[in-house]
């Protein structure tokens, strides 16, 4: 009998994490012969838990082929990460019996770092119970900080979205600065590492041109600073254009957290981008606009990489043909197989022991040393993740994306109280 | 000897004011026997009152090429309402001696409500000093708020951007909703109409699609009933998108105005998306991710609506032939020219004694009874706006957009303190 798949999505989504479902469903489709049912968990690895398990043939194949195009994650996804099989066997031995019940000898995870530990502790598991398994990951993040890959899918459309939105924004406020609003501040996502923040700065050539200040959580927040180099950058140019990541810091402290309150007393939650705008307004007094980006940044198809949507299809496609070798414990990863001028790429792997719990953050040689724009070899490999564009069909004005209807098969276990 | 041509853009800028400057400036060259040189003024209005001619020769051709696809304003915009020329005759008189030094016999004013009112005093003031001149208003706002034309250039545009980023939005807030973020709240703008916001709902055709609650500055904002449809839509479909005008108001208070603070004490500027997220979790205990659009809306050339483009290229296009023809004291406008299902349109004018100062708020009847979601009529006029797409061309990862060199003829005059 030959063995089923299961695929879930984890963590948050990407406007490209789709795509790697659409390859890898497409690839499973001309590959029956080898397997099975084709199974994607409901909400990720809540799927499992849950036994809501999606049979992907009882799916419309017009929706299914939309899927390469549409942003979200048409499976749903889940922010759970399992505890540690030796302390905390229960969740462990319940995705065993659900994947034994169904037999299913194929686990595909989709997902950031932490489901990259997910894959492996679950792949452990499955070897002290002697449960023959492929436990493959396949890479996920905007926020490009996975290890050893040379960039991750999702990356490439969130920064041609940042870069794009960027320049635009930066035509709008250049209008209006003379007799109006002189600075216009964009806050991107970003906890922890720049590279988001980063890729606004692909559309800059010149000193005079935006974006003027882009601010990184690699680089300490300096109030005085930041505020001297605003004014000196109205001055010279006649506007300034800021790109901030929502993680910066200043003495260890998030500069969103920053004391503001409401009305009622509650502390207000998020946004770096208004308080930098209050800092501007009064301590400089002059007009700002300020965007906050959030979710739009991350599920902007309708601007997708073209090199991205692809390496994120063609991690799903190769998943199959690992697959279908049995290969198991580890990560896909893209892999730069030239360092001539044109960007060229495969997919390759690593051990998922390599991957768990770590991150890439910024290299200190893609940021200028003045802290506020980024460097050479910083723009030329970001640019190369941009470069192409893959649009959706548009119905009645808007994106016309899949629909799928998400039915789960018949339960064959007892319900798992989590 | 012919006279010349004075454009100027005026007020927040659009994704497609520069297709009308570009259907102006291309029907210009075709028509060049009918006329001397044309001038853009720098900086809206400032260009005449501070002579800041720029000649439209001395650009780069292939530059123009590229105005009909580049956002912002190309030769600058401004916030400055000229005040009566009876009481304040010296902002006229100027204007006058500029226009005579330099044999400006036409004058083009691209513009939303504020601009059509200088147009027309401008044009007033020039009858009572006896010099012939044809003052023109082209239409343009994002807010849709101009009366008498059927639409305003530039909001097509941003309702198509507005549209898809909730659709892409929701999608992403969908598939995380199990396990982290049930709420995710758009913020767009619009102070005193609700065109904007009202344009995502041409995304919902089912009860359960989103955006579940469209906050309109028409409607008057209540707390409890509003967390009431919050919880309600949560209880029901699993999560709840929400799409808010910035000029919503409770008893006649802005909410973006509630009293926030920073740690310095400072009230803070702007922002009903984290008043309103702040509001959700507060009572409800549910995690909330918010946007704020600002510019990013107002200046997303990269996915102008065709429609939109097309009538903002024909305005500029029909002033010169209105220029031809002697005409003044009017207004373009867009006008249907059939009721049945495919939208047609053309060009055509009104007095602009009709147009200063009014405002076109949201039709009630365009509002459904709950006042959370626009009726079918809504739906229908406003997705006939966001039709077709027309998309910029891409170098090195984004958008190639026009880059002026606006730069300036030799005076004439004196300078003229403002």
């Amino acid at each position: 009998m030959k063995g089923n798949i299961f695929y879930a999505q984890s963590g948050g989504v990407t406007p490209v994490i789709n795509a790697t479902a659409s390859g890898l469903i497409e690839h499973f489709f001309k590959n029956k012969k080898y397997f099975g049912r084709f199974y994607a968990g409901k909400n990720g690895i809540l799927g499992a838990l849950n036994e809501e398990l999606i049979d992907i043939a009882s799916e419309n194949k017009l929706e299914l082929k939309l899927l390469s195009k549409t942003p979200g994650g048409a499976f749903g996804s889940c922010r759970l990460k399992l505890k540690d099989y030796v302390k905390s066997e229960r969740e462990f031995q319940r995705i065993y019996e659900v994947f034994k019940a169904h037999n299913i000898r194929y686990f595909f995870y989709n997902g950031g770092g932490d489901s990259q530990d997910t894959t492996n502790k679950i792949s452990k598991f499955f070897k002290i119970k002697g449960y023959a398994i492929s436990c493959i990951g396949l890479p996920k993040t905007i926020d490009n900080d996975l290890p050893i890959t040379y960039c991750c899918p999702g990356y490439g459309s969130v920064a041609k979205y940042i870069a794009t939105s960027t320049l635009e924004a930066s035509l709008d406020v250049k209008s209006m600065s003379q007799t109006s609003t002189k600075v216009f501040i964009l806050e991107v996502m970003g906890r922890h590492a720049g590279w988001l923040a980063a890729s606004s700065g692909i559309i800059k050539t010149k000193a005079e041109e935006p974006p003027h200040i882009i601010l990184f959580p690699e680089v300490e927040f300096k109030q005085t600073d930041f505020l001297r180099k605003v004014r000196d950058v109205i001055n010279k140019y006649g506007y300034c254009v800021i790109v901030a990541s929502e993680g910066i810091k200043s003495k260890n402290k998030f500069i969103s957290d920053s004391g503001l309150k409401d009305s009622f007393g509650h502390a207000q939650l998020g946004g770096v981008a208004p308080v930098l705008s209050n800092m501007i307004t009064s301590k400089l007094n002059i007009k700002v606009h300020w965007a906050v980006s959030d979710y739009l940044q991350r599920s902007a198809r309708h601007i997708g990489s073209r090199v991205d949507v692809e390496q994120a299809y063609m991690l799903g496609k190769s998943g199959i043909d690992y697959a279908k070798k049995n290969i198991t414990d580890v990560m896909l990863t893209i892999i730069r197989v030239n360092n001539k001028s044109r960007f060229q790429w495969k997919v390759s792997h690593t051990p998922l022991d390599n991957v768990a719990n770590q991150e890439k953050m910024l290299p200190r040689n893609f940021i200028k040393s003045n802290g506020y724009e980024i460097s050479k070899s910083c723009m030329s490999y970001i640019t190369d993740l941009t470069l192409g564009e893959d649009y959706p069909s548009y119905v009645n004005g808007f994106p016309r994306y899949a629909n799928l209807n998400c039915k789960t098969i018949k339960k064959k276990l007892k319900k798992f109280n989590l």
